[in-house]
């Protein structure tokens, strides 16, 4: 017997675009100046805002950086970061020195990404995992960069910053955290790879040693 | 002078298809038994694995459970948690227990998503923000929800459970962390709004209370 035709299944060549996205997506660190028109960068933030959230809290907050006084306040957390980071790293310190990691001062658009404040009276689905507020709004923010690709536009997320500083040089209210600094904009061209794995600072896992059956494999 | 047209813009019809499977994802809690191809299953799997990860450290780790008595216990730690929830909430604990909230017993397919163990060797983009294995994970969910949508199938992401016991349950090493339990598989029909918004659970914010624009918002 052969299993009913699935009539909520999308066409080929739609089903072949939602792969090509995924597949095409890359964490860009080079952008080519210019601007994101506002229409534009709306669609992309409702296109976030579409992404599932537990217990329906919805805990994203985006912050909009358009002074160029708070980039260059923002540019230099991240900087501050860069070299503690690449101190942590010891051995792998010059390696890393030498990788463009951001790109806060070229990119047409930056973003913070925050969670809100007021999380801890949100307890379905958070009781015993309360980190799904942060799981929440990365699927927010996979949305936005997918949509952005389609655009033509790249997107970095960037995590070098410490988090206390940033909040407390947008004036965030206790119990809300940065999570993201989004680079986003026009870019010449997207990595054909991930920029890591082409400058070898990882390699890509093969997908069988990810996936595992009725529990863990050693 | 008008900008230059971006060549790396996907055409309407692409882009249509993109931000379409993002409004059409639904976090669902009702299956209709059946079963995914192993073909179809690879090709999610896969989808997740494109996913951004923080550093490239790709932490994601994915447990397909196929035992009936498995999936017994994944659905009984569900329950335990339910009820806790339930008394946790307090006065909304009634209406808490009409919900639908997971569809262990009845989808086609359980994975249960893990960040892997060792994770504290991974420095870059995580010295102050070491959560962001769990960001990388999320997105990499988000993929895989995206494409299963394209492909008809539904996908509920339960986070009601304890870790420490599926932990255990699965023989999960030490520093490894259950983040999610996939119910996946065919569906009658997708919600036409999240069911937390139908059900009245919580409504859908307002987008330009979530944008701001330089600092925090009051």
């Amino acid at each position: 017997m052969t299993e009913p035709e699935n009539t909520l299944r999308y066409n080929d060549q739609d089903r072949d675009t939602v792969y090509r996205v995924m597949a095409e997506r890359r964490d860009m660190r080079h952008f080519s100046g210019g601007q994101v028109d506002s229409a534009t960068l709306k669609k992309l933030l409702a296109a976030a805002h579409l992404a599932p959230s537990v217990g329906f809290m919805q805990p994203w907050r985006f912050i909009r950086i358009s002074k160029a006084e708070l980039r260059e306040s923002i540019y230099q957390l991240v900087q501050d970061e860069r070299i503690k980071t690449a101190q942590a790293l010891d051995e792998r310190e010059d390696e890393f020195m030498r990788l463009k990691v951001e790109g806060v001062r070229d990119c047409a658009e930056l973003l913070v990404v925050c969670l809100m404040d007021g999380r801890e009276k949100h307890i379905f689905g958070r009781r015993t995992l309360p980190e799904m507020d942060l799981a929440s709004a990365s699927c927010a923010i996979q949305n936005l960069w997918l949509a952005a690709r389609a655009e033509g536009l790249g997107m970095g997320w960037v995590s070098l910053f410490d988090p206390d500083s940033l909040q407390s040089l947008l004036n965030m209210p206790e119990g809300s955290r940065a999570i993201a600094v989004l680079c986003l904009g026009p870019v010449d061209e997207f990595y054909p790879r991930p920029m890591l794995e082409t400058e070898q600072w990882a390699a890509r896992k093969n997908i069988d040693e990810l996936i595992m059956q009725d529990g863990w494999r050693d």
